[in-house]
């Protein structure tokens, strides 16, 4: 790349939102300055993905790359049942990358803001002789105090799942050997592949869930298995899941069926649905429901919170056993 | 690298700064939660450095490339007038790279943590097969509407610095070319191997700007002609610098003797220094000036703000020149 790192920046930030009502100072200046609603906590995430580790030129185009880079992040402050608000974006760029393609990952990340009502407010763009990596940060505010941890479930209460899970993780699958799922329809596979490139943070969904008050609350990088660990590890609590109430998709189950693999195996270990579990009191629960299924949103009940500690799950074939966290695991132990 | 990421990031974070009373939630979860006081604005920027493009094994240990990312990104918070509060590190690492020296980089961020009173509330380590990289993101405050821009410099308005400048550019040659300073003073050495190793940036001389109402501010990054110039073109007019008033360290120049160089040179282009360059009316400059003494910061006047556009200098050899911003760019147009 022999471009004016300026010029490359004011390119590159002319593809995205940069505005804002509560953007006071934007792109341009040494930091940016953002005015939050008084009575709220400010959130902030950050999230990188690299080139090779992450994603493959075979499973991501440059515009999934961006979006999913900001996705992440967002998701995070979804977590937290907050509100998504300014992204701030650290490109690392190898000589093979040019401009055009570096346009296509702001075209991403504008996308991934524009859906989610993000501006873009800071940006670094450095050369490096190592694979592409993306640095989202995304900032957000929530309620004063409202903010929902991982600790906080209690025996009793009910374990709790947006969406579905398993599409992403079929979706890189069919994407690294489409060959293996020569027979399966063609909306099945836009419909994974969609779920692993371009998922879908549930940021209206965990607004609901900080209003209502739930316990705990994870979004599903790392699977199901890591998250729902985290949550009783962090809570002091047993979770206890019932396999067979797993909401997984037509789509993704077809994928597995094809394949000869088990599509709760992508469930619990695949990550990256981005989709919510969590944990609330039955009451609130129930209020959960109704006001998630007044916007569109599906939410099932998948287990309880007993005392105890760990993960187990009734499994579909019958029998109880421990889950062990092993999802998505940068530096595995026994690699 | 074969250690556990979640055994990894516990490890490290256990040797930064963590809380803060205004840290409601920090690392371990999705998302950070912090608390800013009423009234204000939230300051937020965000930088990378990367291997064989920002340092070097021969320039920067391990610790002073974690504290120098820190410095980094506090500064830019500092050229807003700001107080940083709460930083958030994502390390790309290589294979090469032990824990031990992982360890190192976060002491470093420590350090810089420790020293301006900032708590680490998020972190990401991922594994890249290119050079380490790391990237810091620092949230601050400012009192609403104060941040200083760069883009209001009036005519009639006294440009100003803080400290003295071209050490770390000094400290960046003689780093790499020890040999060509044989006979130099060890204390010199010293100083400007800190500058470049471990900056100071102005924190409390922003605070005092913004309070008085400076009119513009840039920390030096990338030099003073490139600094200048962003605040001329921000601006709307011309920045006239009279070149001896420009504060050279007696280090710097020593250094530059021995090497045969101009330490201007090192001053106009060099960058690094994370000093505060700015512009206030000659009634705001006098307040800075004595407020600035009272806590032992050195601040000089080292030119005026004019009508008219670009930056020029009134040479110590005599005449007048343009001084274009040609400071460090990563993508240089004529590489």
């Amino acid at each position: 790349m022999k471009v004016d790192e300026f010029g490359l920046i004011r390119r590159l930030t002319g593809r995205v939102p940069g505005t804002a009502a509560d953007v006071r100072i934007g792109i341009g200046d040494d930091a940016a300055a953002v005015a939050f609603p008084a009575g709220t906590d400010v959130l902030v995430s950050t999230d990188t993905m690299v080139g090779g580790r992450h994603f493959l030129p075979a499973t991501m185009g440059m515009a999934d790359i961006g979006y999913k880079a900001a996705v992440a992040s967002i998701s995070d402050i979804a977590a937290m049942g907050g509100e998504p608000r300014h992204v701030l974006v650290a490109l690392g760029v190898s000589q093979e990358v040019g401009p055009d393609e570096l346009d296509r990952v702001y075209d991403g990340i504008g996308d991934a803001c524009r859906a989610f009502a993000c501006a873009v407010v800071g940006g670094d763009v450095v050369a490096t002789d190592g694979p592409l990596f993306v640095n989202t940060t995304v900032l957000g505010w929530v309620e004063a105090g409202r903010a929902i941890r991982r600790g906080g479930a209690q025996p009793g209460d009910v374990v709790f799942l947006t969406g579905e899970v398993g599409s992403a993780e079929a979706g890189l699958r069919d994407l690294l050997q489409p060959e293996m799922t020569a027979v399966v329809h063609p909306a099945d596979r836009a419909d994974v592949r969609q779920a692993h490139q371009r998922p879908t943070p549930q940021v209206a969904a965990g607004r609901i869930f900080a209003a209502e008050g739930a316990t705990s609350c994870d979004d599903i990088s790392d699977g199901l298995a890591s998250e729902l660990n985290e949550i009783a590890d962090a809570s002091g609590v047993r979770i206890r899941v019932d396999e067979r109430r797993i909401p997984i998709s037509t789509a993704a189950r077809n994928i597995a069926r094809q394949r000869g693999e088990d599509p709760l195996e992508y469930a619990w270990y695949g990550g990256e649905d981005y989709q919510l579990v969590g944990t609330a009191s039955p009451f609130v629960f129930a209020r959960i429901l109704a006001r998630c299924e007044s916007i569109g949103v599906k939410v099932a009940q998948i287990g309880r919170v007993e005392a105890g500690d760990g993960v187990v799950a009734d499994r579909l074939a019958g029998g109880i056993d421990i889950v062990l966290p092993r999802g998505y695991n940068h530096f595995p132990t026994d690699a």
